[in-house]
């Protein structure tokens, strides 16, 4: 007896990540992994967590902490996040918060807000992994987001009613992106929100990496500029996915929406029927904890992964071989590889793992269409400098190696 | 500009629910309210959750606590759940238990996991009111599951087969379910469980109140029955929703599934997909506190609710005019009352706010067809004794008031 025969026809579209099998490799000790997205677990405020926690389950306070509460979210976590808002340009109040289990859940709950199947959702060429699997359970179809605005409206809104949909959204990371760990100027920002104009659809703005800028002058969010032409945000297209998860803790599962009160609306209901509320301790220890020095933190854990950031820049130009490039991100955590044509990502990692004991995730698995596969991502948040600069001496004899002919894909 | 427009076509069907609206009312300190499906919070155990999360916060635990971790969910809690399910008679181990964010999260994601736009969910009439929204973003047919066997599954199977799809699941709470307080008879489970054999289609059990009984002989669970059956978990077509809401803390948000592996396979890629994973620290906080005593607190809420329930029974027998009759539960947190044919629950919460200010969920909200409105919800888990005697009087005379034509329908 096997259930499988009864399944919903999108469990044919969810299969199982390389990141998730790659994760199980980081448990040995020997192999330097550059394959996880995670945060150093050295920067956690652990001991404001601590005295946080200790506190909501004190004094009166532990029955509301421990109790159900509003879908919504906690108030003045809502409230802070509002604020947080107002100082990226977006004048908005509590009304257009929306607190999610992460910014994971935020990409869920507007896939199932916005899809159904046959209706396209644009997004990069390479783009977020996690972003292709939460969509994929709306059975959308996928077409290519360019910044540069190489294609017309005209031409999106034709491939689209080829497929039997239309577009409903435009997805995309414009701060040091996972996977390229590349920033959208200005003018790509305003490309894509002309777009989105031109063809009436929704943007969702994935900012989960955009506190962490090492140099170079922020960009306003997508949402702000969008604002600043519109002047409320009641009348914006693009919806804004923020997350403490780079900032203060993944695993208290913390995110947010921004957005105007009629997308505000309708995912307070999806999140009623999804799973009620995300914890309510969790949210009120993040906003006591991010109420306090929030700031000071992040200018803490920019100077952390800057020196990392470095340190891998500058051990990929001594390491690496002719006709691999790689980007330069301006924050985040990950750097990109190009290889030369023909060379093959997945390949390279089993040969990499064996060889050399270094893990990294292969391109193939950002794309919506498997393309890509001469290329990588390489995570610089969770390993030290001595094994970025260890690690990335193993991956420069590896791919040395092979493109002297000692593995051919 | 509005974005309604793009919404997916399911979206139509998610509305705010009565029982979120009413929720609202609780913050009236006049009003009395048995419309809450909430615990009593006096019964959380804060202390121990205090213990615990210090302890995963310090001494070198704090890295992992605040970390990403596996979509499955933690080890030991799994562990543990795997360990508490052997004790209700399935033999299996953690690869059949998969994490979720209270069970909830379990209903929506086995909707997702079975349903395709119309195919068929079998529900109690009425049934958990969170089910039938959690179910609804699929987009099913729904029709009415009858522990009785009155129906043939070929009668089903025509029904499904005329709606265009088939029949995926039955979904059932067999123990003091929420409306209804009613427990099912080992003969009825027996029913169901034949009825699903006979359709080829899954169970569901939602065993949120199952640890609450306060008296009688516990009845096995659906998924004990079969797996007395056929001797082998993988073998089973009934999905188990567990929840420690009812038992440890709902403002946690920490429930589990389970379930053969066919099944925790692909809710593993749902959960990657839809949130990654439940907060690693709640699971660590809930599996150590899980630990030490489970079986002493279940002692201690039973004895406390058990007496909030004798009191709502005797308040009712006291109270209730003729022509009212209800439920008299062996477990849960609920009381359901059958009004005289043409009174409408609706209507008489109205009425009963405004000249009583006591508050209730009327009962259409319960049915997947609206019907069912000469009935209320009544919960006694949330108010205290003196509240429940007051609030059954002030009922009683809102009943008597309107049965005696102060109040039409």
């Amino acid at each position: 007896m096997s259930l499988d025969q009864f399944f919903a026809t999108r469990i044919s579209r969810m299969i199982a990540s390389e990141i998730r099998e790659l994760l199980k490799l980081l448990d040995q000790p020997d192999v330097i992994s550059f394959a996880g997205g995670i945060p150093d677990p050295a920067m956690f405020p652990a001991a404001a967590f601590r005295d946080a926690m200790t506190r909501a389950l004190s004094d009166g306070q532990q029955a509301q902490s421990l109790q159900y509460s509003t879908s919504e979210g906690y108030p003045p976590l809502r409230r802070w996040i509002a604020d947080h808002m107002r100082g990226l340009g977006i004048d908005c109040d509590e009304d257009n918060i929306q607190i999610t289990s992460g910014s994971q859940q935020a990409l869920d709950y507007l896939g199932k807000l916005f899809l159904s199947p046959c209706d396209t959702a644009l997004v990069g060429w390479p783009t977020y992994l996690g972003a292709l699997g939460a969509f994929n359970a709306y059975e959308p179809e996928f077409d290519r987001l360019d910044p540069n605005g190489n294609r017309s409206a005209n031409d999106f809104r034709a491939q689209a009613e080829a497929k039997g949909g239309r577009v409903k959204f435009a997805y995309l990371s414009p701060d040091f992106a996972n996977p390229t760990g590349v920033t959208l100027t200005r003018t790509e920002r305003e490309n894509i929100l002309q777009l989105a104009e031109d063809l009436d659809c929704a943007v969702i703005e994935d900012a989960a990496y955009q506190s962490l800028r090492y140099e170079g002058e922020p960009v306003p969010p997508i949402l702000a500029l969008e604002y600043a032409r519109k002047g409320d945000i009641e009348a914006c297209r693009t919806i804004y996915c923020g997350s403490f998860s780079k900032t203060l803790s993944p695993g208290l599962r913390v995110g947010w929406v921004c957005a105007a009160r009629s997308v505000i609306d309708r995912l307070v209901l999806l999140k009623q029927a999804g799973d009620l509320h995300t914890p309510t301790l969790n949210q009120v220890a993040i906003a006591e904890v991010a109420a306090n020095g929030f700031d000071d933190h992040i200018a803490a854990l920019c100077r952390h992964y800057s020196h990392r950031r470095d340190r891998m820049l500058a051990a990929l130009e001594r390491h690496m071989p002719p006709g691999v490039s790689w980007t330069r991100p301006e924050g985040g955590m990950f750097v990109w590889l190009t290889l030369p044509k023909g060379m093959d990502g997945a390949d390279l990692l089993q040969h990499a793992l064996k060889t050399e004991r270094v893990a990294f995730v292969p391109g193939a698995a950002f794309y919506a269409d498997g393309s890509g596969r001469n290329s990588m991502r390489l995570n610089f948040s969770s390993p030290d400098p001595m094994q970025i600069e260890e690690g990335i001496t193993r991956l420069g004899r590896v791919l040395r190696d092979c493109s002297t002919g000692g593995q051919s894909s």
